[in-house]
């Protein structure tokens, strides 16, 4: 178990134009990584979930313009000008509810804008550098996170998480498994229960696999177990990643967290968020607000080619749901820690309106 | 939808000793009936989960005592005695959370003790006729649970459920879909959600399979997704069945009952139980002495020969989980409806000490 193992890269810039994206959909028996060139193919890979996770999809629509600028750079201005403007549109299309994904095409056209003036080949080299430093700033963001998180886990922790906020789910070490890494390179002993998330299974196919791969004990359960857990084990606390918060502090986040923070309040055990300022979408009230993705029926018929319903029936599967602030012991950014999070704690924390 | 289906056994009596199981497993792939003929193949049966439901497995418990006494018929004494002396440890030690079948066992050991003294062939004709008693009885005793708990359930009513507490789970008709179907019958207009309920999805496959065939429209979900659900549809009731019931009305049923129990109160939606007297345990205080069933980690890390966790994992796999009483809006029994389950209000409605 703790033998080296080659790292993995949830996505990166291989060549100019050229970026490699880890196939989630493929974990945990092979890694596989996709070669993506434009920007429909990196709408693709988003909206089939090969890379999911909001600060991933965040990186992946960032370097989705950046290859489109990089493929299109030899063309007409008119095409060129169209061609991104296309791309944006697919881009934002991809996946409604993880606001990153939006936060990243925006600072994307902010640089565009910025740079219109500029030679061609500049104006590409900026966009390229803008995705460059989204992904290092995410790295750097979980790192903090991990450093303001991990003051919350005690040693001999037992936590439990739900889908995968991990280095998958982001550029790089994690935010929610990124508190728990942070909390063992302390030398802390964590142990991890991992839901395994149905219907697309993040928990038992990445929480599960990046956790053992580093060596941290995970116990995999189903995720109608955790309220069994939860009456019958010590859990320590609960931490998940973030998708959306709202400006009152409402969390978005994969579907089964609300069940999983309405559990935890009736246990007594504290509810932790771990997201990155660019989850915040202060432009919106409360959670009633976000946009949540329905997704597919054949996720919850069957899984991997196997069905397993009947025909003839109906399917609710909707991607996310929404955490309600009173259930959020406190939000783990890489500006501090939200504790009761409401506007002003939130607006204070990530240093918003300060010298208003 | 509403063209006729042929009618389904989850067990029946086919010829003297031949005993036809309809095999849970492979549902609504195909309508495969195993044939039983020995107590070790019926314990094989209950233990795989070819049979399974609390009531259920009380008459398959019976029938496999049954079936081995008639296999024994010819033998001598103490090879008879012996045969069925290891058919009862053998059903006993199927599985060990459903108490009707340590309840059905007990009235066919009453019923050999009974009949010690008579000839052979009509002491096997007086168990072969007690386990047809209590299969009759499971039926009866459905129904009017039907008729009891159709009263709770409004016209026009959005209905969810978790697991199967169907025909599949007992002799017919069903207990929590019992209810449901009772006021289908009554001409009430019913829409039912169905967890899928992993890991074993009895949901997605036996629920949505008994409704659809039935002519009742039936929505799959997510066991994460329920949360969602009661936050954003209107949902009148949660009915789901029980495994055993302690006597002050903890109620132990598949796991993630209890989660869809303690979301239920906090959006005041009614949480009814129905299950026949058979499963009451009243030498148990409470559900914290209820022995939950721990089952193969394969249930979780996959499904129908796909794995998808990765190797080098725990796996948390109780099979049952316990909701408390005080979450239980009513107990709907073939007696009557016992509203704010305690140790008083059950002996009153079952009739325990009505002279005491």
């Amino acid at each position: 178990m703790n033998a080296p193992v080659p790292p993995f890269h949830t996505l990166r810039w291989r060549a100019p134009g050229v970026v490699e994206v880890l196939d989630q959909r493929r974990l945990p028996l092979e890694e596989h990584y996709l070669v993506v060139e434009s920007a429909e193919t990196m709408a693709g890979a988003i909206r089939t979930l090969a890379v999911r996770g909001a600060p991933a999809i965040g990186c992946a629509a960032a370097y989705g313009i950046a290859i489109e600028a990089f493929r299109l750079r030899d063309q007409p201005d008119d095409r060129f000008e169209a061609g991104l403007h296309h791309a944006f549109a697919l881009l934002a299309a991809s996946r409604p509810t993880a606001v990153n994904l939006f936060w990243a095409l925006e600072r994307m056209r902010a640089e565009r804008n910025a740079t219109r003036t500029l030679l061609r080949a500049e104006a590409v080299r900026h966009l390229i550098e803008a995705a460059h430093l989204i992904l290092a700033e995410d790295v750097r963001a979980n790192e903090a996170m991990g450093r303001h998180g991990a003051g919350l886990v005690p040693d001999d922790a037992v936590v439990l998480t739900h889908c995968n906020a991990g280095a998958l789910a982001t550029a790089g070490h994690g935010t929610a498994l990124g508190v728990i890494r942070s909390a063992v390179a302390q030398g802390k002993r964590v142990r991890v229960f991992a839901d395994e998330t149905r219907p697309v299974l993040q928990g038992a196919r990445l929480t599960a696999w990046e956790l053992a791969r580093d060596g941290i004990p995970v116990t995999l359960l189903p995720d109608g177990a955790a309220g069994h857990l939860m009456a019958t084990q010590r859990i320590d606390l609960v931490v998940v990643g973030a998708d959306r918060i709202a400006a009152n502090g409402d969390v978005a986040n994969k579907i089964g967290t609300y069940g999983v923070a309405v559990l935890a309040r009736r246990h007594g055990i504290p509810f932790y968020v771990a997201a990155p300022a660019s989850t915040f979408d202060l432009t919106l009230v409360s959670g009633a607000d976000i946009p949540i993705e329905q997704r597919d029926a054949g996720e919850v018929t069957g899984y991997g080619g196997v069905r397993w319903a009947p025909e003839h029936i109906g399917v609710f599967n909707p991607a996310f749901d929404v955490t309600p602030a009173e259930l959020v012991t406190a939000i783990i950014t890489e500006c501090g820690v939200i504790r009761e999070p409401d506007p002003a704690s939130i607006r204070a924390v990530l240093g918003i309106d300060r010298n208003a």
